[in-house]
């Protein structure tokens, strides 16, 4: 650290974990900045709605700037990130390649989508974890009831179909709403189509649906997406997706022109540009104080970090272990700063939702809590309001569930696309 | 007609005067079908709005199916006309080319912009038209920030400064709403930056700004501007725009990497290739009754129209003009049906507005009524609302402007790049 100066702290990530840091710090005696290659933090667990013209895409995502409006201690860089000069604790970033020095190195970027090298679904399958993404599914979905407008004998070809591939959290509630798109809006909307013959199938590779929750919620979710008419296939590992089909090991061929892969994650790209051990889905390897072995000065939080969770195995990809993280390192390093001896970061499960639908979730509490439907519906609302980023989005999320409630409708079913955006290129 | 089968009326457009024509045929002995190249209804009048940050995307638009969810009688096309078989009354669409027959036709796809051949309008300018390029506006001003914050000294050089070509309406918006999204909001997410020195300049080639108002509301509106600091040229003709400067005819250089150009409109595309005469700005020649000569099943309302005003003149691009074009084709159309001898078009003059700022409009009423400032401007925050298509779109839009007068932000400032909107050419 240089003398006279403030200690700089750089975070590459401003989603839950990089924001988390950042509030922890506040006051603290540092300079923090935050780099991404977004000018915004996404609220990942509610594109799924955007995707399903629920939400708009703006109610998602909050400008980082906007966030820090009155900390002068932190500074925002629209970067991406290319690599480390680990002797100069520098950054180097795209662009003008002006790089960014470090005293301390908060990497917090987050996950992407891990194909697991299976044929076709890089090309021909679409992704969910970014904003664009889900608007691309968005426009996808919609721009397909369009052309079967045309023809609409071609729903029973398939061409209305969605295959999500991924039984987790995700699937089941991206399966779910587009059944209610379908059914609820769509329907309405195409009365020249019979939108009951659009099939929405949720596929699992393991032999249920939502993993990581008990038996008992696992089954009230298969169930409910059933009734909903989802077809859920258990068991059922995808072998291949091509343009008009996913084709399962077994050897069912699903006819369908929108696959959607959210059956895994990796870490972000960055892992591997930055020279730091990696393990399993990429992940970068630390201790029990979120730093990389041999580099005190490099905290990994989040889905990068392959965290120990103190029983042998490392800790979940999920929103509230990046949240803890950060607040984590955020206090370490004013302890470090302070001279006092860093405590062992400990995750503290609070419990975890997921919903399927309307007036259907489940959520799970320590102690063997546990609860469904109506109820665990409006506690996800209700925290899933919470945890968003800002009045502005939280009222008008607000407002759109209200909508979307009361009317069964889903307001934001427009076809945005990306040829039609405007040149973009000028200097 | 056919026999036994309902008149089938076609609109092309689904802006102001083809959805007010929908809703005048509610009811109606006919079968309606809208084609539109986009799946939504723009608002124009907000459009401004999202290039500024004021307003999400979705907030502006609706889409079309979902305003007829309820009509058995209207059906929706997703397609681009590209021209008409007059002997066989069929419409030719882009895509599959299934024709879209009609008994009566009515032309309603608007405005597009006019840059009179000014050079370098095409390739460096934006405008202001469309929900994609209000989107690019935004993008780009938001990029250019981010760019800056890199380079504080280009600030000096213009690399934040904006130029408004055009004085109408539009154009006296839009600048308002950018110096206020500057002074206000960028001001406190950039303090490496000195924002007052980044630049909006409105250049108009007449007199005075907001034409087509008195002189009292056009003088109210130019020192407001000037008090807000948007610097206003007159009897400014620009020459041409270059990547990085606005040249006027009287031999100024404006360095700036943001022009946009909002100082004409011209008939949409549609009126170029359907064989009707046109005349000035491309507008398509009818008469009182808003009919072709010489084909009196078709009509053509709204600013794609060159319709006669009583006085000799034509009538103004107005939405207005469009709205009671639409309500006049519909009645006319039951008229007809029921042997009734149609009435002439009358356009009843209800009055303008326009909105420079924060408490800051003018507004004009027939009989010499005047007003502008804070009522004003209430009255046209209250007028846009009611106009608004759907409680949701009204709803948020009211959540939003709520939001951003006690804030004094704007929230949806997102960088939402179009290379990353994903794959789109699937199948």
């Amino acid at each position: 650290m240089r003398d006279g100066e403030r200690h700089r702290v750089v975070v590459v990530g401003a989603g839950f974990g990089g924001l988390s840091l950042a509030k922890a710090l506040k006051g603290a005696d540092v300079d923090l900045t935050i780099v991404d290659r977004n000018n915004f933090h996404t609220f990942q667990p509610l594109l799924y709605q955007v995707a399903t013209a629920g939400l708009g895409a703006d109610d998602v995502a909050h400008a980082v700037r906007g966030i820090f409006h009155r900390r002068d201690d932190v500074t925002f860089r629209l970067a991406t990130v290319t690599g480390i000069d680990h002797d100069a604790h520098e950054l180097h970033v795209d662009g003008d390649g002006r790089s960014i020095p470090y005293d301390t190195l908060v990497l917090a970027a987050g996950a992407s989508t891990n194909t697991f090298g299976v044929p076709g679904v890089d090309e021909h399958a679409f992704a969910m974890k970014t904003l664009p993404e889900a608007i691309a599914v968005r426009n996808h979905v919609l721009a397909r009831f369009e052309a079967a407008s045309l023809d609409p004998s071609s729903v029973d070809d398939g061409a209305l179909n969605v295959v999500v591939i991924g039984g987790g959290p995700t699937g089941v509630e991206l399966a779910g709403a587009l059944r209610e798109l379908f059914s609820m809006v769509l329907s309405h909307d195409y009365p020249e189509l019979d939108v009951t013959r659009a099939r929405v199938i949720l596929v699992e590779a393991t032999g249920h649906v939502l993993g990581p929750f008990s038996p008992p919620s696992r089954s009230y979710a298969r169930g409910r997406l059933s009734r909903m008419g989802v077809e859920v296939r258990l068991d059922a590992a995808v072998a291949a997706v091509t343009p008009d089909a996913v084709h399962l090991t077994g050897g069912e061929v699903i006819p369908t022109r929108t696959a959607i892969w959210v059956a895994g994650v990796r870490a972000n790209r960055l892992a591997d540009v930055v020279g730091l051990p990696q393990t399993r889905g990429g992940r970068i390897e630390v201790g029990h104080d979120l730093t990389v072995a041999g580099h005190p000065e490099i905290f990994v939080i989040g889905d990068l970090a392959a965290a120990p969770d103190g029983t042998g195995g490392v800790l979940p990809q999920l929103a509230p272990v990046a949240i803890q993280g950060g607040t984590y390192v955020g206090h370490t390093i004013t302890r470090r700063l302070d001279g006092r001896r860093p405590r062992r970061f400990r995750y503290f499960d609070k419990g975890t939702m997921a919903t399927i639908g309307r007036d259907a979730a489940v959520a799970e509490l320590p102690h063997g809590i546990r609860f469904h439907g109506r109820l665990a519906w409006l506690a996800w609302l209700f925290l899933h309001l919470m945890y968003l980023v800002g009045f502005r989005n939280r009222a008008n999320v607000f407002v759109n569930w209200s909508y979307n409630y009361v009317t069964w409708d889903r307001g934001a079913r427009l076809i945005v696309r990306p040829d039609r955006l405007g040149e973009v290129d000028r200097p």
